[in-house]
């Protein structure tokens, strides 16, 4: 029979040893009473963004969708199966999270297919091509930006993805009721992986800027 | 202006004075020379089951997915936007992961909902129907299962749920292949979020068994 | 003439040399006034499985009916042969236990023998095959679960007929009275071979769950 | 919610500190290649004379049947459903035990209810005065015999109901070709609770002796 991979193993144990049997109270009563995490967090696929990790939370802190550049559709109520729209209405409508953050970050693979003048697909289903075709207009707006190096695009390109995502989320219907309600706060944050930094989207100017930690 | 929730940033700040402080050379390094995951691993939203914490894994070593119930759909190139495939296509073909871990975990809201012989919608959109409709056929089978509890029917549908991932996954021809060659290996695991205990698939019959660790 | 097994006798052997010699007086006591056990057990005939041994128990403790699969038939006071409801009788009315503990175990044989859909009579009496159809209703329906594994509607139909053996033994009058008035306690538990874990049956749910031990 | 009774939970963590990680590969390797029990011991529930204290037998050793009183009905195929009857065949038939050992014991309740000459049902079913109903042939003729005292009737229907379930167990077809065939051999064997000693019956006079041990 085929094993499961030792290194996860291995690290399954450093948990059970260590956070597990530190937090063991915490788990039972999460399990017991059910999750009732304060955010929803929008992340990118990654293995260097682990939002867990980088916001140092507990078991219970975050409800997490993580899709290759962290983006958020339009609203689309059209029958097909839609992974992210789902988490956000199970977000919102059953959790009824406090906060929504969109966090992009730096070195974005999915950001920099989009940006690829020569990209070819994948593979004949071109999945990658196709989702990251949400970004098109952006993408291409983005690509004329010739005065820009090839870093700065794909910086531009990561912050304007993160307001855009943050315009689709404001499409859903209840999303924006209860943003007008004032009971659920919408974000966008942007991590860069080499310097640690986290930059924040200010909400009127969506600027990011650094906060104040 | 809108402020970031303290929160997340009290936990930025534990993480940039100790993990971050601690690795800043492996952040430094994956910055530069980019990602090399060895582990795709499809996980759920779900606040309690972050994978980073129960494998205890480094930056740089999980490539995630995350959506509600852990889910894989069935191969289907037909333009859309996918957000699932995407993640899949680009961890296999770009990144070349070694592994491909789907794993669940008990008390799952998308599972419940699945169930739930009296779901309504949560929003005109039913997003949430939509998705676990992939899970459909399923579902009815094991609601018909009456001389099973209410939980024992739930952790039936979430190891149910892992094979149906797995066998979708199968289903892209660029999996398919890299399998057949070898070259990743597939695997299923299932989280008990109360006591802690990881779960993994046998590959040969689809039992979920408890490994020596 | 034949021997009486030599294993048996090496067996004996150590019995007395060792527990016995240690627990004389308590033999002797339970000789002289007779049992008082505590619980009455009902368990499977398997080899792997004892009650004495896993509950490291001492004599005197538990009164213990072993049939094949531990099952209880329901109240049939017809003036046939009955072994179980008989020694449920005796236990429940003569002994007056406090508790009844149904305790079923993994890799059941007649479990096994209750769901193979091409099980052929084992002899020409096929008295296996009677003593299994006391679960029949059960098996047909946990049969039909054809998303579960082999190993799963194993387990399933194990842990269905811990339940069903708690509900037949309620069938009993002198035992519905005597748990009505809080005399008598019933109970479930399932035992796994190989690990060695106990799951106990929450009376309310009907789940089986691992104790806190 | 009804606790599990904790004398028992601490039995079951002296078993699993114990014996249990003692002899873990022999409970893996039981549990993954099945059972293949030496002998069939059919015994008394009696809490005092539990088979695997007497004979210090190992998990896999003997495969149990315990019914008051240590009673083989004669051979019945009627359909209906037979406990005991089960358990012979599938020892006989799948497990191709080599031995089959009936045991009785001293001070046994239920010989005592047979023999009393006041016994009054123990419930409306009166289940154990129809099961003790298999030996009222010999029950009445002991209690005629009036010259011996009430211990040596008891001793005396004890023994003569190892033999007779001897001879009923012989009344099973399958169980005399294999005996024929000397595939199985038969056995009686009679313990004291009192003074720990192992009486075993000769198989050609029916007598009861005391091993050289």
């Amino acid at each position: 029979m085929q094993r499961f991979p030792e290194y996860l193993l291995a690290g399954y144990r450093s948990f059970m040893a260590g956070r597990y049997t530190a937090e063991r109270d915490r788990y039972v009563e999460l399990a017991d009473h059910g999750q009732q995490p304060h955010t929803l967090l929008i992340a990118c696929c990654d293995s260097r963004a682990a939002p867990e990790i980088i916001f140092n939370s507990s078991p219970g802190e975050l409800f997490v969708v993580r899709n290759v550049a962290n983006l958020i559709p339009p609203y689309a109520p059209d029958g097909s199966h839609h992974a992210t729209s789902a988490a956000i209405e199970y977000a919102i409508q059953v959790l009824k999270v406090a906060n929504v953050v969109i966090m992009g970050h730096g070195r974005c693979g999915g950001i920099q297919a989009a940006l690829s003048p020569s990209f070819t697909p994948l593979s004949d289903g071109d999945f990658i091509g196709d989702w990251m075709g949400l970004l098109k207009p952006a993408a291409e707006q983005i690509q004329t930006s010739s005065l820009l190096t090839a870093g700065e695009r794909q910086t531009a390109l990561e912050r304007v993805s993160i307001r855009n995502s943050v315009n689709n989320l404001r499409s859903f219907p209840f999303v924006r009721e209860r943003e007008k309600a004032g009971e659920v706060h919408i974000h966008g944050a942007w991590f860069d992986i080499s310097s640690g930094e986290l930059w924040v989207m200010d909400g009127d100017s969506g600027d990011f800027i650094r906060p104040q930690v």
